[in-house]
């Protein structure tokens, strides 16, 4: 038995190029003792990936060349010896860019089918993405009623969902987007109370005109010249999330842009606070059931962006870390209906 | 009645220079209605006041030209219409760097002659910097025993008194401090468990011997390149307390250095808090008798760099902004037995 996959060909400096990636096709492995075989449907373009492309030390250890990208998958459970799965269980996981993945079943996520729910959600709005934004904005965010949330990236998985819980939490919602397509969504799909297109113009001023009351919870996925400019516009004792640093990611540390106005964290007494959703896994049953019952009565939306066949998923990746895409990212890699 | 001061006679670019201060005479008011008049005998030359001088927005309003330098004062009582102050009783207080004060007694605080804690003190660690450690480091730092913890600045008022309280809470305190006296001083006299002089060589690796297990709790005075080298040593859940930004101060916004590397936020799950030391006022009362007997007992100690006359205050502010300073730096503005 014969599986393709895609893996890290060559470290990629900078944005990644498509020959730092080769498909191939390898054995797979049959399961036994308690192991189960995964045929999997879609796999995900993330950007948290990039860091661990890079051969840096991280909080992860480097992804090692020849090894499979990184990402969160859909599949069906074709081949069982664990009483806990049986085939045809379609699952959630984390097998990365490959067709099959083997597993003990310690991180699989059993999905239930449900004709509200498409099964993509699993590996977005309720999956890592949508998790990232419910427990980054509650536990680390902590808005009050009244309060103003600004979130970068804010089309992306992450920031929709954040924008949209917390106009649940009684907040005001401003986003960070690029492109009058990205903004119009937010504002008219979404229902963000404000969005800032940060092609037009200076984004400090912006945020000053759109948060005139300052900036309580600025949720960033981007970093650099956003985190800036975000800095620059919040309130006494604002709370700023780093649940990603999209911008930067493609720079050795030495070149990030980071942050440069630290003195403003005395003034304004800031906290900021660095988030890994895996932290909270143990809450992440509880998290999804409240998103899922969200998601049926039509409060929580979400966008996917679906290419066909694994080869498309470099692509998307690179697609991801410039901005180009529109909605979750991911590879629908096999036939399923 | 005349009395001396100095006032902002020019906004400072970059570090500020003599001209930038001018020494006048002017015309005292007698207090009327509740008032005391204070004769100031000390006046403090305090990094926190840079901000104001350069006319930037800031928490605290921009000084204007021709007031007088902030900084803590001690003094005695000389004129008062206020029950609660008599003639000759000692206060210390914020009136800057002038010779009279004129108060309502409102932030006036009354200190007891005590034969083992001089008048100095109560502007220095018993003072501001020494409640900015006592706040910053029990409030927003939260060091647990064992772990370590790292302040720059540490031959500094604030500094010196952020690690001897962190080894009383049961912590491995390291300090960054420039230069061999200094230095020598952090371990031999106020008990440092490791000390690094950053005139020699990389910051970076030098934190990382010192603190082999990481960094908990990084309290910083300094900034840029120092918090810099920091954040590349915090261990997991690490925290950094931002109490001052010395190396930032006479920098405007946008020529900051600031910190490139908020990427490590995440993974190492950081988190950074600005501290401004008057939020926790209500508190300073049981601070201060605390310490006090800390100081009684020995187990707090302090380095005073005291000159004589106000003429003395713009090159002690100087050499403290360029880390020429050893102790807290204050002037004798009148004979005092």
């Amino acid at each position: 038995m014969r599986g393709r996959r895609i893996v890290l060909a060559r470290r990629p400096h900078g944005l990644p190029r498509p020959e730092d990636f080769r498909l191939e096709t390898v054995d797979v492995a049959q399961p036994v003792d308690g192991q189960v075989l995964v045929h999997n449907i879609f796999c995900t373009a993330d950007p948290g990936s990039r860091g661990r492309l890079s051969g840096e030390k991280s909080y992860a250890r480097p992804l090692e060349l020849g090894e499979p990208i990184e990402g969160s998958t859909v599949g069906e459970i074709v081949r069982s010896s664990n009483p806990k799965f049986a085939v045809g269980d379609i699952v959630a996981g984390a097998f990365g860019w490959q067709e099959y993945g083997l597993s003990e079943g310690r991180g699989l996520r059993k999905i239930a089918r449900d004709p509200k729910i498409p099964l993509t959600a699993h590996v977005g709005v309720l999956g890592i993405p949508g998790l990232t934004a419910y427990f980054g904005l509650k536990d680390l965010g902590r808005p009050q009623p009244g309060e103003t949330v600004l979130v970068s990236s804010a089309a992306g998985a992450v920031g929709a969902t954040v924008g949209q819980i917390a106009r649940m939490l009684g907040c005001r919602a401003v986003g960070i987007a690029g492109g009058e397509r990205k903004c119009r969504w937010l504002r008219e799909e979404i229902g963000f109370d404000a969005v800032i297109d940060h092609h037009n113009g200076n984004l400090t001023h912006a945020i000053a005109a759109a948060c005139p009351a300052g900036v309580n919870v600025f949720f960033d996925n981007v970093g650099g010249e956003t985190l800036e400019a975000a800095v620059a516009n919040m309130a006494m004792r604002g709370r700023i999330v780093i649940s990603g640093q999209v911008s930067e990611y493609n720079k050795p540390a030495a070149e990030r842009t980071g942050l440069r106005n630290v003195v403003a964290f005395i003034g304004q007494r800031l906290r900021m606070e660095g988030l890994v959703v895996f932290d909270y896994s143990k809450q992440f049953g509880a998290a999804i059931e409240e998103m899922s019952g969200w998601i049926r009565d039509g409060r929580l939306k979400f966008r996917e962006e679906i290419a066909q066949g694994m080869e498309s998923l470099p692509e998307l990746f690179i697609g991801l870390l410039s901005g180009r895409n529109f909605g979750r990212p991911l590879a629908q890699i096999r036939d399923w209906t």
